[in-house]
């Protein structure tokens, strides 16, 4: 019917994700991932691109989110708890606001369920559901339930941006970074994917392994079930004068490659700074740095600003921050160093599709 | 793991989709549907139970609506373009938008692609999406791709309300119809679940029927694949004083059973003065009066008000608009008399789980 600019008949795994966003964003005009320096569409402060979208309305402005999560794909549904799919929907999407340095407003809610799907699992995941909301003050305001073959719940979330003391929005971007800035991140990357792998092992794809005290196992596969998303330590961030920020979903050096590109510069991490936390360490004591390196699912933020901004940062957030590397001038580009091992660019992280 | 109040191992199957709400509903204490006068929770200026909820935004008031189609659930993929699926998954969203007499903003769209689903089809859903975006002037915010067994995709779509000239949000609701109004509807309801028979029937469902012009199945079929939002209507009706209606999505007679308890009032139906397209009295002579009254998918709207009102509305409006009844005080029912038939409440209209 139309007319293709490509070979026909690619499969979507083909291309992968990223690959399909920037087919689908070309056909009408937007560059994505965005130029560094590029300018939004018409209506938006922060074009697609980003963790969320940054709408301007009247005397506000308002960024908006949405992710999903298919079971089978994005969680083991015979290893999880429903109210824990349900705690994680939400939180995923409040962790997106939070990177914006914004605070979460309004949730829409899409269940699509299996006829044989049970409605006891449909409360338990709606109790997880609710207590996220409480937790981030969120108002749920209704959705959508629908039949499908696959059980899969997508949130869409809509936030309300910081404004400065002049009433002037502001948002941490992936594209704000600038030679000279230090990078910092909260919390324990990596726990989260040692979680998984801890699940999966359960689920009997285990090569074996030393049984860990429960505790250990506990507070990783916690990580990874029940994420926390960094909604104050964001909007700190913006007080205290940071504009660059995102959070590690894809991986903490996948994501840094999407900061080095947006902002057109060079990372350099120190391997050697990056926090690992005692129970991934304990886990996975030869995996620890890999895993926080290029394990997905984090949730936490990475901030990247002058030493000055960051310092307020560490002394107001209650969520650790560390600083674990810097910002220069160059090609766009992630290098890490120290700790024994060098990487450049491209390793780690994930795509939906390969 | 958590304390139960009702059978468990009850399959959603088993409760239907509205029985599922208002489960899951009942867990936190929100009545669904509203009783008639009921209040909506803090921070909501409509609550859930209507086609969109509406919050208070500073200055200004948001609406917000989310909508999903999944393959094989809500269309034939085999029959359908997904350039239509693309426009479709994104009128239907405007239509909830224009049913509160609202303005659709910023759109959030989630694929859930199969890894064997081609990029064409993908693309050309895309041009469907703009299309539609591009109609109604809806800024597409990005959104979220992932895989997943079956196709689905998923809009979440904000809104501005409407706020009359002394800056007072407004919005067409379901509680709203009062004895001695009028009840009317736009456009030719009905037309939309004729176009599906006949796809159904090109689909090998079907049971004889003779040929029809082809003008005539393609204005059906294009009523049920390419469905018109009214927003002027919508905003139309505010402006002239109508405070209750919704869009018909699951049939003109459960639609206008959910006004009748929302609004706690009988509606009684004029089956003479409902209006039928030419086309579908051709494709559907005997069937045609039950297709209008019980058919969904129309996304007309139902509007309720004064004839005062009502006049303006029909006088203004492009779209033809139709007195069909009236509202009576009494029990929340539905009562259809006239052109032979005598139905009331409960029937037609469908369940997604049922």
């Amino acid at each position: 019917m139309a007319r293709r600019s490509y070979n026909s008949r690619v499969k979507v795994s083909e291309v992968g994700e990223f690959g399909l966003i920037r087919l689908l964003t070309a056909e009408f005009g937007i560059d994505y991932p965005p130029a560094a320096g590029a300018w939004p569409r018409p209506g938006l402060l922060v074009d697609v691109g980003d963790d969320a979208v940054v709408t301007e309305r009247q005397s506000a402005a308002m960024v908006w989110t949405t992710d999903t999560m298919v079971a089978g794909v994005h969680f083991l549904p015979d290893r999880t708890p429903w109210e824990a799919t349900g705690w994680k929907a939400l939180a995923v999407n409040v962790s997106d606001i939070a990177a914006m340095g914004a605070r979460p407003h309004l949730a829409l809610v899409t269940l699509c369920l299996p006829a044989d799907f049970e409605v006891d699992d449909a409360v338990d995941l709606y109790r997880g559901l609710h207590a996220c909301a409480f937790e981030y003050d969120v108002v749920l305001g209704g959705g959508d339930i629908v039949r499908a073959p696959v059980f899969s719940v997508t949130v869409a979330l809509s936030g309300l941006a910081f404004t400065t003391d002049l009433g002037v929005p502001a948002a941490l971007t992936r594209g704000a970074a600038r030679p000279g800035d230090l990078v910092a991140v909260s919390g324990s990357p990596g726990e989260s994917a040692a979680g998984l792998t801890l699940l999966q092992r359960e689920n009997g794809a285990s090569t074996g392994g030393d049984a860990l005290p429960g505790a250990v196992s506990r507070k990783l596969i916690d990580s990874h079930e029940r994420p926390r998303a960094r909604v104050s330590l964001g909007r700190a961030a913006l007080e205290a004068g940071v504009r660059c920020g995102m959070d590690v979903s894809d991986g903490l050096l996948q994501d840094l490659g999407h900061i080095s590109r947006a902002s057109g510069v060079t990372i350099r991490v120190d391997a050697g700074a990056v926090p690992l936390s005692p129970e991934l360490a304990t886990a996975f004591p030869q995996e620890a740095l890999r895993l926080a390196l290029t394990g997905g699912e984090d949730y936490e933020l990475v901030l990247i600003g002058s030493r000055v901004a960051l310092d307020r940062v560490i002394a107001a957030s209650e969520t650790p921050v560390a600083i674990i590397g810097e910002v220069q001038a160059g090609e766009a580009a992630v290098r890490v160093e120290g700790a024994g091992v060098a990487f450049d660019s491209g390793p780690g992280g994930w795509d939906h599709f390969r």
